[in-house]
């Protein structure tokens, strides 16, 4: 025999897919004692161990299969199977279930209005899906619209099944369906497979989807779960985790994947609910919780809060910069922040606050610093800051450019969208849409998205450095600053600011505000936005509780060249 | 487009295979300004950062290329390129420069006799070899013998490389050729490209390849990079690390690649010079060393040794288990011990005296045993323990079985051996021949080599553990218990006993010894050897310095039937 054929040979043996079963499995085999909790604000709180969960998943396999669920290879995705849900220990289920047989999760969000929803679901093609009792109501007033979904599978936390019929699909209850099939033998399969599907809003144009393969949600998870040992994190086997991101947005940000790897205990919170939030986090001894900024806001300005001692609590950041104001109202609860990066695309953690050797002994007001809003691109991900010509801008701190990435865990497409995935893709790099300067460390600053950035004269002026600066005005109470039409410069800033409750702000109060930034080389004084617009009325606000930029810009097109 | 088309030519823009130049350009990337040492005892020090070294792994890789190195691909070897050489900032770079082109590295045990030097050379097909200066004796001595090697790189530490005629073969100078190339340009390949490929001694017949592609060291550089940073571990960025397995063995276990992910400073030592090595651990502030427990012996012995504070400083053990006095004397100076198990064939960690969160709060006793002999499995690694049928035994930590392992690290195959391989890999899991229990916590215990344990009436008797016992013996210096030949009970254990320089020691005050463990229930009755020989002579040793229990079954092999 050549060494040639030998080679090749060799492989039936020696194969190892990486998919999410696999993962689940050797967590289950060298955690079996560990514990998950579900701990909903509205029903009993459930325990369950590592091993429970996987008798669970192996058992809604086969009644998976038994529904008509098909497998798909790295050239085709298996069925579709959408879930309505809160943070659970079914969605968890769910999570390996489906894609264990091949098939692919479509996680829809249930904060998407009615039509998105249904869009959605119609978009991703989903033939089954699972529905917690509470979204009912929802599902009944979209069930018309639905083209490709057969069957649905209630999921509920009271002791008895809601009775319902549906028009034209069989109904199914998740309990029922555990309860009465045998566990599944999972099969090893080609780790291109496609596992997840879910869809993110853009700025123009219906939500778009993006997906997921096993390989690259394995790797993933174990980058992560590197990261996340290191410091500041220094997340073990000692920690409890609390996911205040939904399950249904990027995977709850690929934590209970890399739980099975870490072998911690973690906490499903359910439908959220802050005060009984705060409750859980006492009781269950959570040390680690990661969410948007807003979440950290409502949990710390909650009327319960003071009663908890949260000091030593670490909060992983993510979705949006990490405002200053709430940074240290969480340090001064005695609350770690560590700020980290992704979008829905990037599946999503591609960067975190992490320290290197040369950095762990910056002074604490550096170090501070960074955590509130500094980034390291995390294991095997590269990020660079490009010019529009795809070319690195200098690492000098203060050049600012477009952030693109390239990691093995970045979605392959828009599902069923050619020509936006080109331009997500151009020149082999993903390109995120934010802008951000990085320093001779390697380390990347986010300034803003790429569409809110104002280009006038052919220089930038981030929005979101003037929002900063205005925010701290003691009358204003919501800032956002865009860029309007311009016959000369192209683009100008315009600020528009909403006073606190029973306070009053002028015009000239804010641009003499800024002016002293401007004295003070904070700002150049051609950043000074040209009109400032004072409403009474509050922001309008995207889906994630933004303010929406492109409403107020179509609202204001005007106001410079009229 | 069909759905279908659009995933399949959605992968052109979105995939990343997990090579070692990934690897190592994700490390530069990251840590540009982290630094590697060479340190060695005859020679001024080295510093290095990331930086540099990719520099000259870039600029080999170009001479690489200029003399002749071809990629492979995973159905096809690329060039074999053979090193022998130390552990160095040279050998790291060959790590990365030769997988780099597609090419395979062949680390060459230098420790070999002559011959099966030549052999492996000649097995793996060598093209050129990389050979340290003080390694050219053998190198001239076997040059007649070597059938493939057309070219040879001269390394050195010296300021001026050695001026050497070779018959027959083109001798370069490995600074020149760094100097005189520019910086390669590495593409991306097949993940599945074997990468290296090096030899291991079996207990009869010739050295064995074994072999590994990208994709499996790069998986195992971050499995090793999560399990430590776990505790008890807990490695980080602030860690100084200094690799004492040599890196022709199994890639000085991984840890040169996990640290580019680490962000690690190392220290590389040269050939080995155990007070240096000391001296150099504390100027560098070293905080984890690694290596077999006679390294760990080596370094407490040294005469040297108690100048130096060794408080706090982790040493990692390997290749085979750590004696109790060894680890009592580590301790004693503050050491802290930690257990690992793999093979060659595993690349090679599979296992490691990892906590869980149930297992954290053991007492102290209880963890201490752990650290020094017990394992758990390393992230997405099986371990079980298997009868001679491949059924699990027992998890009763007391049900003896052999360990057998799935992990996604594993050789593929001895090289150009399918019946040795067939004999690896039967029943789709690695039979690793160490014997073992495990128990209900999904722990390990390691007992013995399976070829060294003792079959009597159907029954094993591990005859580590009368090693154990008897080496606590007040006068015994070295003890060997081996299996010999008996016409009722197919074996019986009979101890081979080597009495410390000046002492005496009877067969019966060993055979009288060995029954106060008898009469604690430490060991059952029928497990004391039929005979304890007395010998004068040291025990004859393998090539890692264990006792060579081959020789010693020969030797005495018909002392019970005659």
């Amino acid at each position: 025999m050549s060494i040639e054929e030998f080679v090749e040979r060799a492989s039936e043996f020696y194969d190892y897919p990486l998919t999410l079963t696999n993962l689940i499995k050797w967590g289950v085999d060298t955690f079996p004692e560990q514990e998950i909790v579900y701990a909903p604000p509205d029903a009993p709180k459930l325990r369950l161990t590592f091993t429970q969960v996987w008798d669970r998943v192996r058992r809604l396999a086969t009644a998976l299969e038994q529904l008509g669920v098909k497998p798909g290879d790295p050239k085709r995705l298996g069925t579709r199977v959408g879930a309505l849900e809160w943070n659970s220990h079914r969605y968890l289920e769910l999570y390996y279930a489906v894609p264990g047989l091949g098939a692919v999760l479509h996680t829809v969000n249930v904060r998407y209005s009615p039509e998105d929803i249904a869009y959605t679901i119609n978009h991703a093609g989903d033939e089954i899906l699972f529905v917690k009792d509470e979204f009912l109501p929802l599902l009944q007033a979209i069930i018309p619209k639905l083209k490709t979904v057969k069957k649905v599978v209630l999921m509920t936390d009271k002791p008895e099944p809601p009775q319902v019929k549906l028009p034209g699909v069989e109904v199914y209850n998740y309990e029922d369906l555990i309860r009465s099939s045998s566990p599944y033998d999972f099969k090893d399969f080609d780790e291109r497979t496609v596992a997840t599907l879910f869809y993110t809003s853009g700025t123009t144009g219906p939500p778009k989807g993006v997906f997921f393969t096993h390989r690259q949600l394995v790797l993933h998870a174990m980058a992560i779960a590197i990261s996340t040992s290191a410091p500041p994190y220094e997340l073990s086997v000692r920690d409890v985790v609390m996911p205040l991101v939904p399950m249904y947005h990027v995977h709850a940000w690929g934590g209970p994947h890399a739980m099975f790897l870490a072998g911690q205990k973690y906490v499903f919170t359910g439908r959220m609910d802050w005060g009984y939030i705060l409750k859980t986090i006492s009781e269950e001894k959570v040390t680690y919780v990661y969410g948007v900024p807003v979440i950290l806001y409502l949990l710390l300005t909650h009327p319960d809060s003071p009663k908890y001692d949260l000091r030593g609590l670490k909060y992983g950041n993510g979705g949006s910069a990490m405002p200053e104001g709430l940074y240290k109202l969480a340090r001064s609860r005695g609350i770690i922040v560590i700020n980290g990066y992704g979008l829905s695309e990037t599946a999503p953690v591609i960067a975190q606050a992490l320290f290197k050797a040369s950095t762990l002994n910056w002074p604490e007001d550096k170090k501070e610093n960074y955590l509130m809003k500094g980034l390291r691109q995390i294991p095997l991900t590269f990020i660079r800051v490009v010019d529009e010509y795809g070319k690195d801008v200098p690492k000098d701190g203060k050049t600012i450019g477009e952030i693109v990435v390239r990691s093995p865990w970045l979605t392959p497409a828009y599902f069923k969208d050619p020509e936006k995935t080109r331009e997500l893709w151009r020149g082999g790099w993903l390109h995120t849409g934010d802008v951000a300067v990085w320093d001779s460390d390697g380390h990347i600053w986010i300034m803003d998205r790429l569409k809110d950035v104002i280009k006038s004269g052919g220089e930038w002026i981030v929005s979101t450095k003037l929002e900063d600066i205005i925010s701290t005005h003691p009358a204003v109470g919501e800032v956002a600053v865009i860029g309007v039409p311009h016959p000369k410069w192209g683009e100008r800033p315009v600020a528009v600011v909403v006073p606190k409750p029973g306070q009053r702000v002028t015009e000239d109060d804010i641009k003499n505000y800024l002016m002293k930034f401007v004295e003070k080389g904070e700002i150049p004084k051609w950043w000074v936005p040209d009109k400032v617009i004072i409403s009474e009325k509050e922001l309008p606000k995207t889906s994630t509780a933004k303010a929406d930029k492109k409403i107020l810009r179509e609202l204001y097109k005007n106001v410079l060249s009229a």
